[in-house]
């Protein structure tokens, strides 16, 4: 047996059912093992950010990792945009890097490139060259094992050709998995007193805290206690609909989330982060939490959060108390020219059950929360790490680990540029999903963001970098040219006949939508004043504002 | 002036007039500076590989770097691959890599990551965050006196966003550029004295010296002395055509380039590495030069080649030698069935003068050299580092650089997808690029390897892995859905009327050429047979073998 074949039947073993591959020469060894393993399924992207965003959304749906399989340094940097969102929402993934044999690099052929050096940006926790065939199998079980273990992370294991082809190759078993720990009692007892005693007091949940069990104790807390429940920015995987704990999250925009958090005066972080602003803006504070406000940890990401959710709901004595829970609600069918709020809408009239939505919409989602909140049960996946294109290499991922869950994606037209490749992916395994574009023609956000840091005013070469006009992109063409079933809508009737048709029949369906801008014009212009603003209108007012502006 | 503003006026006096963008938030300073400076051309990708692979064809034809503008560690990764090219083609590049404001960076927000770790794969000579607003232009210059030396580097500044919106800037100058050295005297008359008494000897040209000085005093080296003229296998660029000498690449399959060196006795290195295999395979050697073979290196990179070339030629009295120069020769028009062959032949039949051509299309391009050998003349443009997804991308820059030349780039389907939003670019700047497409359906090199590798006869999967159908690729529709005029065609007759089309009409064209692959089938099965056999052929039989194989 050679090093690849062991490598293959201890990723299985292991529980690894899928590889997301694109590979080249020096991982011919592990690709010709693929047959040997029959319970490891091989997925191919043209583009290595598909193969690790992909590895994202699978391992986020099927609470394990998959592996990738990418070729030597540059096959890595191609998928470090994605694997980096995997890191920042804590989500397991085991890459496969493919090296030159190791006596092979000293002659510094056209392809080596310092891999480890790369790997450390996403993988910081897990990062090693296999140096022998006898060691490899081993080598993979540590790297599964630090990727699933909590909180999960990306594990880099670097693949010299000479290991994967070397003989006497031998598979390695997993060790038993240990649970997670609970909060301590202590620090259970004292958050519990201090929501008894303390002011206006809010749970800010993220990371595994965002599942049902975790929700539901949070819920229960809050009905007993009166806490609010915050959510963070751009949850990994949040499960929500009709019949689960509705909780707010963190708006993006700093000066909305400054409204959200002015009057909290205890926050209680449960697997999540102190919120921070997502990019620094001159004179604005990073730091978004009031300085009034006592932050306490529940748990870290090394804990089980929902566990300990429980532990305090028990301590508070909620344990009985009826969590308020989201009733069923959809929006009706929307008329007239299409819209990114209409898009949103239809999406909200149609959703089905247990579908798994993708938000990467930019500002053209904005209202696709308020559309959906009521619908039947279905998980949200977002952009956990802010590094654009990674909704529909997710949904590849999402779809492979859920077979009989539909995803629908929506997707800004800039974001889908990045990794569009993941079309021919969905093709190629005949995967039920569902890709909405918003073609606004616009890196829509970058305008705003233009005005939020102070730099509007600019001419026309400014402006120009924001656009993606001249030429308008066509990507009803472009899902054809992957072998997908495409259509281009401008109404809001074409638009949700075309989703149902998609709804209803198997396989990949792209919809375009053809929308204008969500912020444009006057909105645009009077956006950065308003949000400058919010801080000193009376209280109500800006909470309503916030409400308008980011429902 | 802020920091931005400064920057820009640093880089463009610098004679820095080209910015290949994909800016982010916390780049928006630099953007709205850009209006600022009449001097500087942003051209915006849609994809960081783009604006990085487009920087790299830039400078190789501009002589001079052009600046990338990339969006944190995450628009960095997206561009790596195309940077390592860059840098193992020793090709000037300048990246702006903007990043969060210096005192964010504690908080950890959703983008943060170590871009320095990442920029040392690419960038190992020149890696700096600009402290301050004070000290960025002097950055700047430092960075570009980084790439542009010789040999040509990529550098990285990282702009922290409050260094580029902070007032306080002052735009610096460059100081003079000095000129490379020669080689030593010393070592001239050592190699001129081996080449006069030592065996049969060939000179090896890289770098600097595949242009038309160096090329011209090596061919009167290779006239007067009776020495052979080879090329690395990767040029950066070679000049070549009618009226220029003409020089044998070494081939990429390692045991065609055993036979290109067997019977040399002395290999003289002209800004040129000792010849090694791409990849490693087992049991065969790495390093290609035949044992008995004494190497002498005549300059290294950082020396100049040619003027170094003219001293051995006077050293060696050939300075009115009378070089050996290629004659006008173009292939006939080609007739019948589209194959990948006569899709060279067709180019090689119109190539005209002063194109620049561009070759990435791995097993559909074997027949491109010989076919365009006698054409007028031309500059040609390589894989230098191996990273695919570079043809297209450099073809952006190249037309940017030569807006007067025709760029044509013949790359394959597999390649072609890794930088496919390539195309845009063209359409909105209105490039004179031709992109000719292999649609072959396959990972044909893969196929080839997979056998040379000893990994054959693997099964249905990992078949499926080298596989581009089900579905086959329609990159008529993705240029159309880009903005770009294409065309499918599966005759030798239309792909030429086509091409006849493209050459006299400005602006980009796509022509796809629906071809069988050049491997396949039996032809396939028996290229690693043979190439294991050519070692112990009789030497004319291997030679002729590998000109038929790789002319």
């Amino acid at each position: 047996m050679n090093g690849a074949q062991a490598l293959l039947q201890t990723l299985a073993d292991a529980g690894i059912e899928v590889c997301f591959t694109n590979p080249g020469t020096s991982e011919m060894h592990f690709v010709a093992a693929l047959d040997s393993e029959p319970r490891m399924r091989a997925v191919l992207a043209l583009f290595e950010g598909v193969a690790t965003g992909a590895a994202d959304g699978y391992a986020r749906m099927a609470d394990k990792p998959a592996a990738t399989l990418l070729h030597l340094g540059c096959g890595l940097g191609n998928g470090l945009a994605n694997l980096h969102n995997a890191r920042k929402g804590r989500v397991p993934v085991v890459n496969i890097v493919g090296d030159h044999a190791s006596y092979h690099t000293q002659y510094d052929a056209q392809l080596q490139s310092d891999i480890e050096t790369v790997a450390r940006n996403v993988s910081p926790g897990f990062v090693r060259t296999s140096a022998s065939t006898a060691q490899l199998s081993q080598d993979a079980v540590d790297a599964v094992q630090a990727a699933q273990g909590l909180p999960g992370q990306v594990a880099t294991l670097i693949l010299p050709a000479d290991v994967s082809w070397g003989e006497g190759g031998q598979p390695c078993a997993m060790p038993a998995r240990r649970a997670a720990p609970e909060a301590d009692d202590a620090v259970v007892q004292a958050i519990a007193r201090a929501i008894q005693t303390g002011g206006k007091t809010a749970l800010l949940l993220g990371g595994q805290a965002l599942r049902e069990p975790g929700l539901l104790a949070a819920a229960r807390i809050a009905a007993h206690a009166g806490v609010k429940l915050l959510a963070e920015v751009f949850p990994t995987r949040l499960t929500r609909g009709a019949g689960l704990p509705s909780v707010e999250r963190i708006a993006y925009l700093a000066e909305m989330a400054g409204v959200q958090l002015a009057d909290i005066q205890q926050l209680i972080l449960v697997d999540a982060k102190a919120p921070v602003s997502f990019f620094a803006y001159p004179g604005k504070p990073s730091y978004l939490v009031p300085s009034s406000c006592t932050v306490h940890t529940l748990t870290t990401p090394e804990q089980d959060a929902a566990a300990s959710l429980s532990k305090l709901a028990a301590a508070l004595g909620a344990n009985q108390a009826q969590p308020q829970l989201q009733t069923v609600q959809r929006p009706g069918r929307p008329r007239g020219k299409l819209t990114a709020p209409k898009v949103c809408k239809a999406v909200g009239h149609l959703l089905p059950e247990n579908a798994i939505l993708i938000d990467e919409a930019i500002t053209s989602g904005l209202m696709l929360g308020a559309m959906t909140a009521g619908c039947p049960r279905h998980d949200l996946i977002t952009l956990t790490g802010g590094a654009i294109g990674q909704g529909l290499p997710n949904a590849v991922g999402a779809a492979v680990a859920c077979p009989d869950r539909p995803v629908v994606a929506l997707i800004g037209d800039g974001t889908a540029m990045y990794t569009i490749q993941a079309l021919w992916s969905m093709a190629r395994e005949n995967l039920h999903v569902i890709s909405i574009i918003f073609n606004n023609a616009s890196y829509s956000v970058l305008n705003v963001e233009l005005e939020r840091v102070g730099a509007g005013g600019g001419g026309d070469k400014a402006r120009a970098q924001l656009d993606l006009d001249g030429p308008r992109l066509n990507f009803a063409q472009l899902a054809q040219g992957m072998g997908v079933h495409a259509v281009r809508t401008n109404s809001a009737e074409d638009f949700t006949k075309a989703l149902e048709y998609a709804l209803a029949t198997p396989g990949p369906h792209l919809i375009e939508a053809l929308v204008p801008e969500s912020l444009s014009g006057a909105k645009r212009r009077v956006l950065p004043w308003l949000l400058r603003s919010l801080p000193s209108l009376p209280r109500p007012l800006a909470q309503a504002l916030k409400r308008k502006l980011a429902p």
